[in-house]
Formats: C-alpha cells, structure tokens, sequence
C-alpha cells in the first residue's frame, strides 16, 4: 500500500514537491483535521494512490489534474471500521464493496476467517486477491487459530502456528485476528503459539473479551493481546481502557452497544475518546442499505454528546492507531492513501462524495466505477463435501421409555445470541425416538459437518425459535460454517440439509418435504457475488419463510448461525455435539427419565 | 522484552491470573494512568519484569513478594526519551543509566549511530548486549545511512541498504533512526533503500527534519516518515503536527525548544498534546545531574500551563505510541513491562523511587542497585588508526602574495551550532602560509580522519571560538567521530591531535606545545566507563581549558564537535573539507587575493 521500489518512491517524492503535477485536487472545502483536531480550510492533493499535500495546494494543480469542487462542504478521512466479519453480511468483497464505500468505509479490518475455514489458503488467496482490484481496502489479520471452538469441531481448514509462521510474512497480514480470551486463560498451545509468532514479525494481536474483568482480564493482557471489541457495558469497556487496551465499541445489527459503550467518554471521562474507536462486526446488507455503516456510527455518537470531530476520530485515526495502521490510512495528510470523503458538515456527518485509493468513486450514496467479482476457482465453490443426511440421521432415539427429560439451549430476543439451558420433559415413542414438541417450543438442532471430514451430524435440542412445523438451515454459520439445521421435523430437516449439499451451500427454509425458500451462496457456501439490494430483497425473503414456520425472532437465521460460537455462554452447537461453552465439553443432551 | 518461549508466556499468564504470586507490589498510592488520563488510587502488581495487575492486588500478594508502599504518593509509568544520541554525553550506556534511570528516564531511543561509525556491527552487537544487563532499556534504530554527511565522509562503518536487510531483522531493532529530509529531497539511494527495507520488516521511519515547511515537508512526508524530533518554532511544530507527525519536542542541553514548542498546546490547540512528546537528543551529564532529565521536561512543561496529566503523558505514552512501542512501555498497565515511578505528585513531579524492569533500582536520585560496564572488546578499543599529524599538514599555503580573502565559518552563542560564513582578510607569510589570526578571530579548524581510511586531514578557518593561542581538539564529534580540532597554531593542533590518538581518544586542550588538560573517552574513542558526576568534573575542567585560552562560547567543545554536521546551515567541515551545506559540495576556504 505504499510505494515498495525505488523507481515508485522517487515518484511519489516528486509528486510531494510538486515536481509531478497532482492526479486529483479537492479544493475550497473545509479539512476536518483528525490528526490535529481541528476543522479549518484547505484543499487537498493528490498523486495517483497518495496524498501528497493539504493546505494551499495550487502549485500541485497540472493540466490533466482532476479537481474537485468541495465549496461548502467538508472533508474527512474514508471511515474504519475496525472488526468485521464480512462473510456475515453473505456478500463477497466486492459486494460488500458496493453496499459500503458509498457510506464511506474504505478501510475495514477483518480475518477472512470463514473463507479460510471453508475453503483453506488458497480460497483466501483469492479473496485477497479479489481486494486489490476493490476500493475497500481489507487490512487482514490472521485468525489466531481455527475453527475457534471449544473443544475442537472439525472444518475444512485448521491455522495452526505453522500456517501463521507462513501468512504473518505476508504482506497483507497486519496482525493476529480474535485472540479468543478463552484459549489464553487455557493456555491453548496453538493460540499461544499465534501470538509468540507474531512477536517475532513485529504484528499486534487483536482480542475477543466479552465480559473479561479482573483476573481474567489481567491474565488475558498477560498475552500482550492489544485491542477489543466488544464490551457489555461502559463499566467493562472503562476497565480495559484502564487496562491499556485500545476499545473498539461494537454497534452490528444484532447487539447495539455503542450507546452504552460511549458512556464512558459522556459519563466518566471525555479524553478517553482518544481510545475508543467503532466496529459493526457483522452488518446485514438491508441494514446497511436502510442505516449506512460506520457513517451511522459516527451519527450516533455525535446525536449522544461527543464532540463532531472526536466521532470522527473515533472512525478514522483512533482506528488505525489501535490497529497500528496509521501509516496507511486514518488521517488526511500527505503520505497516506488517499481515501477521502465529502461531507455536508461535522455534525450531521452525510457522506456525500468519497475517494478511494485516490480514485473518486462513489456520490450520493452510489458507487459511480464499474466493479465487478473475480471468476471463482474450485476451492471456492464446491465445498459441500457432505454424504447426505437421512431422516433417522436427524432422529434423536433412547433406550428409556416414558417421558425423558431433556436439555434445550434456549435463546431470547432481548438477549441477543445467548443460550441458557431449558430443561424440558418430552414423550419417547415407541420406536425409542424423542422427537420436537413444537406446543413447549422445544425443537431439533444439528450441525452438519460439510467438509468431508467426519459426516458428524449430532442432533440436540433448542428453543426460542417457535417454528410449528418444517425446518430451516444455513451453511453460513460463523465460526465453522458447517451446516446448521433447526427442524420440528427430522424429515424436512434433512431435505433443508440435502438441499444445501446439492446447491453449492445458502440458506433455506422447508416445509412439509418442500423448499419454500431458498438462498444460494454459492462462494465457498456463505457468500454471494450479488447487488447489496438484492441480498437485502432475498433476506427479507428467506427470514420472512422462517416466520411464516412460527419464528418470530428478529433475525432467525442469524440466531441460528451463532449457535455454533462456543464462546457465547451457555451452550452451543457443533459436529461435536451439544457443548457446555463453560465447562468447555460436550454434553448429553438427553438428562435423563423424567 | 516479551516472553518468547511457550513456557515462559504460559508463567506470566499464570502470574496474571493470580495462581503465581507477585514478586513486587506497589501499595496504597495513586496511579496516575496515561491510558485513561485518570488519577486514583490504585496498587500495582508485578511479576518478575512486567506488570500483572492495578487496581485491587491483594489477590497477587504471596509470602514472598516485595512490598513498596507508596502512601501519599503517586505512581507514574518510566519515562521515554523520545531521540538521544546517549553518546553526545561521553557516557557509556551504563554510566548514562547511573544519570538518568535515578530520575525516572527508564527508555530511551537511540540509533547509536556514533558507536556504528567508530565500531561497526561488532562494537554496536557488544553495546546492545551491555544494555541487556543495564535498567535502561534502548530502542535501537538502525541509522538511515552513516556516515549522515552530504557529500559523504569517511568513517569506520558504513550503514547500507544491505545492512538494513542484516540488522532489521535483529529483535533489538525497532525502526530506521533519524532519515535526515535532505536526502530524501535528494532521492538518495541508501537513504531509500532503508526506507524500503522498513517496509519489508514492518518497521516505522523516524524523522529529522528542522526547519522543513511546505514543499519540502510535503515531499518528505511521501517518503512514509512518521515522527519528528525538531521544530525550531511553534509553527512549524503545528504545521508537522497538522499534516500527520508525530512531534518530538526537543529540549537538549544547548538547544531549548521547549518552552517555544509548547505554545501549540497553550495557545493553539490544547488537544494537540496527543501527538506531542519529548526527547532530549544531546545531554551533558553536568546538566542532568543539576536539573534532571525527562522529568525536568515534564516540570517544565507543567510550569507553562500544560495540565499535569498531559505533560506526563508526553513522557510516555505518547512517545510509545509514537515509537509504536507501546506494547512494552509507556503506561502502568497489565503486560507492559515493568518501569513505574513514586513520585511526590502530579504537579511538582520530583522522582523519588524507580523500578525498572520489575527492579526496584533507585530511590533519592541514587541507583542502589549495583551496576558495572563489560569489558570491552578489541572493536571499541582502538579505533584511532591514524598517522600522526604534522605541523605542515595543519597549515593552510597559497601561491598567492600578500593578502587574500578567505571564509571563515562562524558561530554565535546565541544561535545555537549555526554556521554563517564571514570574510576576512589574512596576510599571506613569505612561506605561503595564511596562518591563524586571533586578533580577528579567525582560526584554523581541521577534521582529521582517524580511522586509517584516507588520512584526510583538510584545514579551514573558522570564527567565534576566540583562543588567543593553542589548539583543542576532541575525537567525539557527532556525526562522524573524526578528530575536529580548532588552534591558533598549527603547531600545538598538531600536538592535540596526536595526543588523542596516542590515548585512545578523548578531549584536549594544549598550549605552546604543552597539554593543559585531557579528558580520556577510551571506549571507541567516543565515551567512558565513569561515574556521571566524575564526568561532569572533567567537564567543566576541560571547558575551563578551553576558556583559559580565551573560548567564550558556552560549550566550547559541542560547538566544535557540531561542526561535522553538514545537516546544519550554512557551512560545516568533515574530513573532504570545508562544506557548503546548502550547495552540499567541498569549498575552498581561499577566496583570492584581497
């Protein structure tokens, strides 16, 4: 991202003292300074993908200089967003590209970690690849270890200190992604060994601590691991803060904790902004299209009481300091990549115009170049592997007779993604078979390991998604992505799987042995290369399937998909089995007669 | 400076969790944390060289841990000097540490380029490994290139594109030191080699850049530069900080920045504290022992209205995240290592105990830890390799008669090191000699190579020394290390010279043939192995030498020493000849005939 031969550095020098005329000139506009804090007048320069100069830049102004007209507006950095799933959002790189540059993120931070699960090294080689040729720049890090569960499930790929020994050389490689604190407080050798690796090549560790305090905390730092995001409320993100670490407030579609979070710079103490930078996490295409991104953000921290330009910060500079980035990105000032927006003021922060790598490609909220994806290679598509599932496959049977009890994991609306355990009594055929009693909501869970490795295919219990009958699957389901199926009927529940396995992966809803609603995702399983309206159009429609079964959670298959992240507590769902996420095992989910 | 094997990140984990007690713990004071910009009251807990815990240890504290308490005190992280040349004060690293761990100083950053150009790889290899037994911890830069003169000079090691690709590899190198801007507006090829080569090993490019405005800061900037460490006036501070540096304060023994500096926080805009630190670049050990160190600067910024808290920020972690070595030092948090000051309060800031590295070392301004310089290898023993210098080489000829026009460069007490050239006239002897003229103050100034490369031993004339009679001369000469001697007889020049070569280096001052006084710098002709205050007597006795010959100056032997630094407007005087430091070509110090 910076001139890497002499030939190009002496270029971009000349281009500094204006010896080379400037590509591209935004002039008689108002510089929202986020390195000095401050808003005042200037134009800004700049040479192919660089800044070269702000201020009064008319000796820098050529004949074939493109200029810009800013009279009146403002202009800001190109936004960060500093932790980010992209495959949640189901849409590929340059999709992503499309729904968000236009908001002004230009730079986001991500660990490709669901494309490197399914689809290994050279899948996310690929997607890397594919990065170059998109306005969004994606500063990877590399996932401290996959798949991130406890105990261990099985996908397609597993990064080990080897692998990183190999990738943290990489250019693209900025650091080490999502330390989970669980496998430093178990001392999980090859997460340990991530971080000792990335000593050696001078890379920051990014954390994952949801609700870390005291000792736990304190021991999780011990890793040097520098960086969160995700706190519960202002009193945790306030600890890590004092604590050391650089806090990123977490706003996604699913859990909104940016008014919380940012309590502590309205509430405890306003020069800890200087700490505090945002990150969406997972962001569905309709949201983003109906709310923008890290925009929004920016907005909802200004309409809280944080000064306009420290908002601003928060989504620029503080961003790219925590992530040791600033080098590259986060600041208007010459010698960084020329990511750049217009704004029609700090305070109501509407992203008008946005330059990109010093190419001016989006306005009023479009993207104004042509982008299209890559051709595909195999690694990316065809990673269904899976042996198709049977019905009796899907059928939980005991040697008990009578009523058994069992153990469901149970999700709320209003408690996003956590399961507690429900105990339940349910009735035992006479074919020894404990099947979904929809009238208690206690319905079927299997993951479906896809990848060819094991054909595990554990059935559990859940509740909280109250479907009445039929089934509903996913294969894009962090962090494994195997396939994720939740069913009142064994049955349907294996068309939803099979169905996925003979389409290329997505999402789908069945009911009475018929597809009602499929969503292909045909890249690696869990993106796709389409428009973000239209992924916004075939969301509404797959969650509106899954409602018309009885769901009425907000986001159905996003409950679903988390069910695999064994470190939401309580309990989760893996090839494993039913895990307990505290006591880190694989339990029974059968308890017993009742 | 981390744990770097399993076993031993496993330990501080464990210590971090509390299952390993504490080995130190700081109690009952008031944390002053740089992270939050908070003070309250808080203990510490360390383990071993690093920080475990703050807040409540009492979970931390075993039967054996050390107890300090710190009731009615405060507790403030070790102090960063932002850009030292530890050898400008004729310590070694382990005398310097007796100075300035005492007060607080317990990082520096140092590019120890004048122990690389006397020594080599091998004498820098044995210095980084003295500093490994030393409280004092140094950040090595490799230097952007040595020798720093334009047109290059001749010394004993020359710094290349390919020993940047050997030594940044090295875990002791943390960035490329102090790339002087005129190379970088020359495009110089080893000055960007380096550059690139940082790109390579994630390494950031420290700056120096006085008096670089528009233009020419723009064009700098391209090159990818991140800090800097002098602006001679608040505007130029502001305009680096507005266009994205880092800005270093500096406030060393002769130059005073700081108070001028400052004014961007006093009266432009207090926010801008966040990208300001200090350093103190040159230090004479008499100065630190009167008014301290880093400390001294905190006092001085809290003097002139800085907020206390801000001021001790810029002696911490605003210089590490500057240094983007802020995963090690700069605040009292979990996993740093362990540098942590008692102080009496924020506001006065007198240092009262240190520890350093989880070691509690001084307490009064006195080390009360035993410490020792190496032995010293062959590499920083003999290192003056030249022939004796005769009275004829020091003489100035001309086949010219009568009178001739010659240029003198010239200093002035009140600008600091700045040579301006000034004519005079000097008879022309029967011999051809254009001998020295004290009553007009134009003496000869001659810089010898002395690592038996060329035996260059060219003589110019210089002004503002006044000596009415007899020579001084010095092997420690930043940035080249030659001897540079200044006489009114070319006789007792020649005398100094070979005095200091006899000896091993050193300081000196002779007169009618005699010497008056000697000061040994044994260890690569630059430094010695002795108490800081027995250096400060020697001091102060060789500038009463100097003085006894009519020297006036306030350092006569730093003024002098200065003059091989071609990077100083407008004349400077290496060991090719008279420099002219804007045209940055040799000039003939004979002008012609008057």
């Amino acid at each position: 991202m910076q001139p890497n031969t002499l030939e190009d550095l002496k270029e971009l020098i000349d281009a500094g003292s204006a010896v080379i005329p400037a590509t591209l000139v935004v002039r008689n506009g108002s510089l929202i300074n986020v390195a000095s804090e401050e808003i005042y007048k200037a134009d800004v320069a700049v040479y192919k993908k660089w800044i070269v100069a702000i201020g009064d830049v008319s000796a820098y102004v050529g004949k074939d200089t493109q200029v810009l007209d800013a009279t009146g507006k403002y202009i800001a950095p190109g936004l960060i967003d500093g932790h980010l799933h992209i495959e949640c959002s189901k849409l590929s790189i340059t999709s992503f590209a499309k729904a968000v540059v236009p908001c002004g993120t230009t730079s986001i931070i991500s660990g490709l970690d669901e494309t490197l699960s399914v689809s290994g090294l050279e899948g996310l080689r690929e997607v890397l690849d594919e990065m170059q040729a998109s306005p969004l720049k994606v500063f990877w890090g590399a996932p401290f270890k996959t798949p991130y569960t406890f105990p261990e499930s099985n996908i397609a790929f597993n990064m080990t200190p080897e692998v990183h020994h190999q990738v943290q050389a990489w250019p693209e490689c900025f650091g080490v992604w999502e330390l989970v604190r669980e496998f430093v407080q178990e001392k999980e050798p090859n997460a340990l060994g991530a971080v000792l690796e990335a000593r050696k090549n001078r890379l920051p560790v990014f954390g994952c601590a949801p609700m870390a305090r005291g000792r736990n905390l304190n021991a999780y730092l011990c890793s040097g691991v520098r960086l969160d995001h995700e706190s519960y409320d202002h009193e945790e993100a306030m600890e890590k803060i004092r604590n050391g670490m650089f806090m990123l407030v977490r706003e996604s579609s699913v859990t909104h904790f940016l008014n919380e979070n940012l309590r502590t710079v309205t509430e405890v103490n306003p020069n800890v902004a200087r700490r505090i930078s945002f990150c969406t996490d997972d962001v569905a295409a309709g949201d983003v299209l109906a709310k923008g991104h890290v925009d929004n953000l920016v907005r909802m921290a200004i309409a809280m009481g944080v000064p306009p330009i420290r908002a601003i910060q928060m989504a620029s500079i503080n961003s790219a300091e925590a992530y040791r980035i600033d080098h590259l990105v986060g600041s208007v000032t010459p010698g960084k990549l020329a990511d750049i927006l217009i704004v029609d003021s700090p305070e109501s922060f509407r992203v008008e115009r946005v330059i990109a790598n010093g190419q001016y490609v989006a306005e009023n909220r479009r993207l104004i170049i042509p982008l299209t994806a890559p051709a595909r290679g195999p690694s990316l598509h065809g990673s269904m592997k899976l042996k198709p599932v049977t019905e009796e496959e899907m059928t939980i049977r005991t040697p008990l007779e009578g009523k058994v009890r069992v153990l469901a994991m149970e999700v709320k609306a209003g408690a996003p993604f956590v399961r507690k355990g429900r105990e339940a009594v349910l009735a035992v055929e006479k074919s020894g078979a404990v099947l979904p009693d929809p009238a208690q909501d206690v319905l079927y869970v299997s993951v479906v390991e896809r990848f060819g490795k094991t054909n595990n295919r554990p059935v559990a219990f859940c509740s909280g998604w109250k479907l009445k009958a039929g089934a509903m699957a996913t294969s894009n389901s962090p962090d494994d992505n195997n396939i994720v199926c939740i069913g009142a009927s064994p049955a349907d529940m294996a068309v939803a799987v099979n169905h996925l396995a003979s389409h290329g992966g997505g999402q789908v809803v069945v009911r009475d042995g018929k597809v009602t609603d499929f969503l292909p995702l045909p890249v690696g399983g869990i993106v796709a290369d389409v428009e973000p309206e239209e992924m916004a159009v075939l969301e509404q429609r797959s969650d509106d399937a899954a409602r018309a079964l009885g769901c009425d959670l907000p986001y159905p298959f996003l409950y679903m998909s988390f069910l695999l992240v064994t470190a939401i507590p309580d309990y989760a769902m893996t090839d494993l089995g039913a895990i307990d996420c505290i006591g880190l095992k694989v339990v029974n989910p059968l308890l017993g007669k009742a």
